[in-house]
C-alpha cells in the first residue's frame, strides 16, 4: 500500500537571508527537489507594514528554492507553498520550517494515525468576492480538495489548515467597481474594518464550512467579522498582494501515513490560557504527569503553530486590560502569544502569527494552537 | 504581646486618576490615616519617558493621600511611601495596592510566620555616590533599619525589598563636578550605561549586602553593572528625580505578626521560566497537586510582585531571540513578564516592572517574583 | 456703536497640568470670568490613543476654569469651549491659547476689519447621522449661527472654523442599531474607514456647505471620504466621546470690531508647501520684502493654527514617499506639519493638529493654515 | 592638462532591492566599471536597529556592483565606497546616488571651480582608539590623503567629507581589554554615551582637525562628546560593524575639474533654520531673487546632503520642545530634517541622515547642509 511520509524540519534563521539550515537539509538528502512541499516560517523584524525582513526572506527563499527545483523564480509557487509571517517580537525565534512529503510503499499501515499533508489551489477569486461568500465557498472547495490530496476523509482528522487568499488592492478595487460591483471595504489595511481582515476571516469561515465547524446555512456576507460565534478551530489564514487564487495546505493525521510525526491541536479559551497550549501538546501525544508536560518528553516536540489574535474585549477573566489602547498592540499581541507558547514548551522557535484584533480563527478571545510531535 | 497586622488591598484603576477603589477602602474603614504605609501600583500608559499616566496618577494619589492624612501634599512622602511603576502593556491591569499596618495586642504568636512590613529612609546620598559603593552602603544600612522596623532579624525572612534612590540629573552632575568629583555616567537614561541603571543596580547590591546575599568584600564600584553573578533575589529598585535620600520598604514574614497574609518569593532561571513563577506561589503557601497550582487555592492569592528585566544575551535556552534589537524592547519586555505571571496565576492585576536590560535584581537572565497570599 | 474686542494669549505649558500662564493672565486682568470664550491648545505627549497628557490637561483646565467662573466642573462646557489636541512631536511647543471677547462701545469702526469670534452649539446629532448628511446639515446650521454670533455676514470674512462633533461609540452604535438604523462604520478609530474620520469629515463638509465652499447639491452620504474635491479651506474639526451636540467656533474679521488682532488664512498645495504657510502670514497682514516675511514684522504674529493631514497618495511633486507605510505615520505626519510652520515663522508654539490620512479639511494633499496677527 | 570630471546621478528606489535606475545608467554608458566611485543613498524603512531594508539594499547593491566590476562581492569595497543610511521617515524619498569620476584632458581649466572627489582609507584603527585621539588623528590623516586624491589643497574648497569608521563590538571590546586597554564605552549603541556616537564624533573631529576647523591643540580624549564648540562644518560620519579601517570621501571644488557640477555648503543655526538650507543652495550657485531661490533655477539642483542631528537642548529659539522626551525622537528627528530641506527645495529625494542627539557634525543645535548643482 502506497502512503505518505511527511517530515518537518525547523531551521533557525540568523538573518532573513539565511538559507544555511535549509541547504544543510538538502546536503543531507532530507530535503529534495521532489519532496519539498512547503516553507513555513517567521521572519526577523517588526512585523509592521514596512518590515523589509519578510520581503527580503521571501526573495531569498524563492531564489534558493528555484535553484533547488531547477525552475524559474516565478514558477516556484506552483511547486512549493510559502507561508512567511513577519515579526518575531519577544521570544519568537526567527525560523523556517521545511515540510516534505514522499510516497512510500508499506506492508501495512501503522497502529496509529500519523501526519499527512495535502494542498490545493482555489478557483480565481474576484475582488468583489473578497471577504464575502464568494471567497468563503471557494476556500471551502479548495479545502475539500486539499483534504483529498492529503487522503483525509474525516474532518476530525484535520488539525491545521493554512490558507493564503487574495486581499484587495487599489487596482483590484477599481477593477471591481468599474464592473459595477462593490467591495467589502475601502480600507485596505488589517484594521477592524480593513479588507485584509475581511479576507483573512472569510478564508477562515471557508475552512470552517468545509470541515463542518459552521453549517453553510449560517454563513452570509453579513456574518463576516460580525458573528464571532462562528469560527474554525484549525484555520490559520493570511491574505495579500496581487494574488488571484487561494492556496490551501491541510495538515492532519491519517492511517495511510508512514510518517514519524503526529499532529494535534486545541484552542485557548482566552488570551492568557496556558492550559490551551498544554492541551494542544497533549492532543499531539506529549505525555503529562500531573499538570505539566513531562520535560524529557518535550524532546519529541517538533513544532508549534499558534495564532495570537488579540481579544476584541478589554476584559480578561473579569479584569481590565489596556492592550486595545496601545499603539503597539499589534506587535505586543504577537509577542504575548510567543511567551504563552514558550513558557509552556521551553522552546522559542515557534510559529506564532497574529496581533490583529478579533478573528474567526479560533473562538472569541481565544486562539488556535497546533503541535507536531515525533511519535513516542 | 504587641505585633504587627499588615494587610494589602489591590484596587484596579479605570484611569490614572481613579481613586475610587482606595476611597471605598477608607469608607469601609480598612484604610485609615493611621494605618496606611505604602501605595504600590502600576499606572495605565506606555511606560516610556513621556508617559504622563504615571505622573498624573502620582499627582492625584498624593492629593488624595494628603486629604486622607490631613497634611500638606509635600508632607505625604514622610508618611506614606509611593512606588508607582508606569506602563501596563499587554495583560497587566492598572492598579494600586494599598499596604496597611497596625499594631495589635495578641495573646500569643500564630503558629506560622506571617507578613510584616518595615520602612526606613537612608542617609543623604551625594551625586558622586550614585551607582557606587557610597550608595550601596547607605542602602544596606537603611535596609537593616527597615528590617528592624519590620521586626525581622533573619535575612531569610525577607522576601521583598522595594527601594527608591536618587538618580543623577543635569544639576546634580554639575554639583558633583564642581566639588571635584566624578559621576558614574553622563548618560542620564536607563540605558546600559545610563546613570539610572547604575543607581537601580547599586541599590539592589545594597540590599544584597544587607541580607548577606553578596559579601561586602566582593563589592566595589567596578562590579556595578559588570559582575552579574552578584545579585539580590528580593530587591526591586527604582531611581529618579531630585530625591536626595533612599527609601526602603521591607516585606517579610515574622512570628511577631497577627497578619492574615504570608509572603514568599522565588526567581525565574530565565526569561520564559514559568516554573519560577510557580515556585514563588508555592513558597507563599499556595497548594499544588502535581505541577500546577490548585485552581481553587489561587483565590487566596492577594498579589504578585515581579520584575521583568530583559536578558543581556540574545540566546534563551540555546535559541536566538531578537528582543534586544527591537526599538520597543523596553515595552515588550515588560509585557512579556506580565504574560508569564498571568498565564500561571490566571490573574492580570500583577505588579510587573522592568523592560530594562540586565540587572543585579535577580540572577543573570532571570527575574524576581514575590507572592502575597492569604493564609490557608 | 457696540463692537467686539477679541484677544488671544498663547501660554506655553511646562507640563499638561501647567495653568501658571493662564493664572498670570487672570492676575493681570486680561482673562476674566466674563470674557473667556475658548481655550485652544496642544498638549504634551505622543498624541496616540493612550496619551494621558491630553486627558490630564483637560481635567486640570476644566477644574481651573470652573474655579475662575465659579461654576461646577460639568458646567464649564456651557461657558468656555475647549479644543485640546494631543501630541507635540518634534518642534511643536505645548501651549494653551486663551481667547477672550468683550463688547465695547466705540465711536466709529476701525479703518480695517479686525478679529471677531462667534460660537454656537448644534442641534443634537443622532449616532445614525454621524459622518452623514444629518451631521453635515446640523453643523452647517450651527456655523451660520456662530457667524451671526460673530456678526459676520460675508463668508469670505470667515478664516477659521473650529468644530467638535460627536463620534460613534460602542453604546451609541448599539443605540442606533436597536432603533433600526445603520451607522457609517463599525470601526471606531480615526483610520481611513473609521467613524472618527467620517465624523470629522462630515463636520468639515458642514462648514463648507455653510460658507458656500461646496454647494448643498453636491453633498450626499456617498461623497464623505470619497470625493476629495469637496472641501473647506477654513474648517478644523475633531470628534469624540459621548458628546451629543456639535460645537462651533468661528474666527473671522469684521468692521464691527475693536480688536487689535487680524486673522488670515491660506492653504498649502501639498505636504511640503512652505509657500502656503507664507501666504497665510501675508493674508493676515505680515509684511514681506521679496519672498520672505520681514523678520522684525514677525513679532506681530500672535498665533498660527494649522492642520497636518497626511496625503492619501504616496507621491509628492512626482517623487515617491513612504510615509503611508510607516507605523508611526500619524505622529510623524503631525511633526512634519509643525516643522513646516516653524521653519517659516521661526516660532514653535503653533497649534498643529493632524496625522490622519486624507480629509475634507483642506484640498487633496494640502492643508489649512490660519494666522492671527497684531495689526501693524 | 588632465583633470577630473565628476558626475552624480540620483536614482529613486522603489524598494530596497531596486537597482533598475543604476542599471539604466550603465545601459546608457553614464556609469561604468571604471568610473564608479561611490554609491550614497537612503534606504526605505524605519532606520531603527532592526530595519532590514538597509541590510537588504546593501546586499543587493554589493552584488550588482560586483557584477558590474567583474569582481568578487567582498572585493567591491576596495573599488566603490558604499554609504547607505537607513530610514526614510516622512518626506525623504528612498534613493541611491551614483558618483562617477573620469580623468579627462582639457585645453584649459574652466573659469570657475568645479566638483572634484577624492578617496582614501585610513590606517587600521584599534578598538582602544575608537572615539579617542587615535581615531581622530587617523581620520585626519586619511582626510588629507583624500584631499590630495581630489587635488584640493585649500581646505576652504572642501564642502563635504563623508567618513565611515569602525565602531566597537562585543568582540573588539574583549580584544582591547585582553590587551590591557580600556574602551571609550561599554554601551555599544548610538545613545548619548554609546560607543557608536563616540566613534562618529571622533571621526568628525578628525575631519575638523584635517581642515583646520579645530586646532589639534584643542583636541584630546576628553573633549569628544563634551566640548560641543569644537566641530566640523562639512563632516558627515558613520560607524559600525567589524570594520578595521576608516574610509574617507572628500567632495570639493577645484580649478582642476571639467565637471559640470559645483558643490557648496552651509550650516543651519538651529533645528528649524530654513535659512541655513537656502544658504547652502546659494553657496552652490542657485540664484535668488529676494529671499527665495528662483524656482526655475532649482532645476539645476542635483542633490542635497544634510544631517539632522537633534539638539541636546529642549529649547529652540527660547521655546520649549519635547522632542528629547519622545520614544521615537530618533525617527522623528530625521523626518524633520527631511521636511526642512524639502520645504525649501521642493524636492524630496534628499540624503538626510541623523536622529541622534548632539554631535560634532555641525555647530551646537545646528546641522550641515551641502548642495550639488549643475553649473548655470
Amino acid at each position: 500500500m502506497k502512503v505518505q511520509r511527511v517530515d518537518m524540519f525547523v531551521c533557525p534563521s540568523a538573518t532573513p537571508a539565511d538559507t544555511s539550515g535549509l541547504q544543510s537539509l538538502v546536503d543531507a538528502g532530507k530535503v529534495t527537489r521532489d519532496n519539498l512541499v512547503a516553507l513555513v516560517g517567521k521572519t526577523d523584524g517588526t512585523g509592521f507594514h514596512d518590515d523589509w525582513g519578510r520581503v527580503w526572506a521571501d526573495a531569498v527563499l524563492r531564489e534558493w528554492t528555484a535553484k533547488l527545483l531547477g525552475v524559474a523564480k516565478d514558477e516556484v509557487a506552483k511547486h512549493v507553498i510559502f507561508v512567511l509571517s513577519g515579526g518575531c517580537p519577544g521570544v519568537i525565534t526567527p525560523h523556517i520550517a521545511a515540510v516534505t512529503r514522499e510516497w512510500v510503499e508499506v506492508a501495512q499501515a501503522p497502529a496509529e494515525k500519523r501526519l499527512v499533508v495535502g494542498r490545493a489551489g482555489s478557483e480565481a477569486i474576484a475582488p468583489e468576492e473578497v471577504g464575502r461568500m464568494g471567497m468563503i465557498r471557494k476556500v471551502a472547495a479548495a479545502t475539500h480538495e486539499a483534504m483529498r490530496d492529503a487522503q483525509i476523509t474525516d474532518p476530525k482528522d484535520v488539525h491545521l489548515v493554512m490558507v493564503k487568499v487574495p486581499g484587495l488592492t487599489v487596482s483590484s478595487t477599481v477593477d471591481a467597481e468599474s464592473r459595477g460591483h462593490t467591495v467589502v471595504s475601502h480600507d485596505l489595511t488589517f484594521g477592524p474594518e480593513g479588507a485584509g481582515s475581511y479576507a483573512n476571516d472569510a478564508a477562515a469561515l471557508g475552512v470552517a464550512m468545509a470541515l463542518g465547524e459552521v453549517p453553510e446555512s449560517k454563513l452570509s456576507d453579513g456574518v463576516v467579522r460580525r458573528d464571532w460565534d462562528l469560527y474554525s478551530e484549525v484555520a490559520m489564514t493570511s491574505s495579500g498582494g496581487e494574488k488571484r487564487h487561494g492556496e490551501v495546505v491541510v495538515f492532519g493525521n491519517s492511517a495511510a501515513s508512514a510518517s514519524e510525526l503526529v499532529i494535534g491541536h486545541a484552542v485557548t479559551k482566552d488570551f492568557i490560557d496556558a492550559q490551551g497550549v498544554r492541551d494542544a501538546l497533549r492532543a499531539a501525544g506529549i505525555r503529562f504527569d500531573g499538570g505539566l508536560p513531562v520535560e524529557k518528553d518535550l524532546d519529541r516536540l517538533v513544532h508549534v503553530f499558534a495564532k495570537s489574535v488579540i481579544p476584541g474585549s478589554d476584559v480578561v477573566r473579569g479584569q481590565h486590560i489596556t492592550l486595545l489602547d496601545d499603539h503597539n498592540a499589534y506587535q505586543i499581541g504577537k509577542a504575548l502569544g510567543g511567551m504563552l507558547i514558550a513558557s509552556v514548551t521551553g522552546r522559542t522557535a515557534n510559529y506564532v502569527s497574529g496581533g490583529e484584533r478579533n478573528s474567526h480563527q479560533g473562538p472569541p478571545g481565544g486562539n488556535i494552537v497546533a503541535a507536531v510531535v515525533r511519535a513516542g
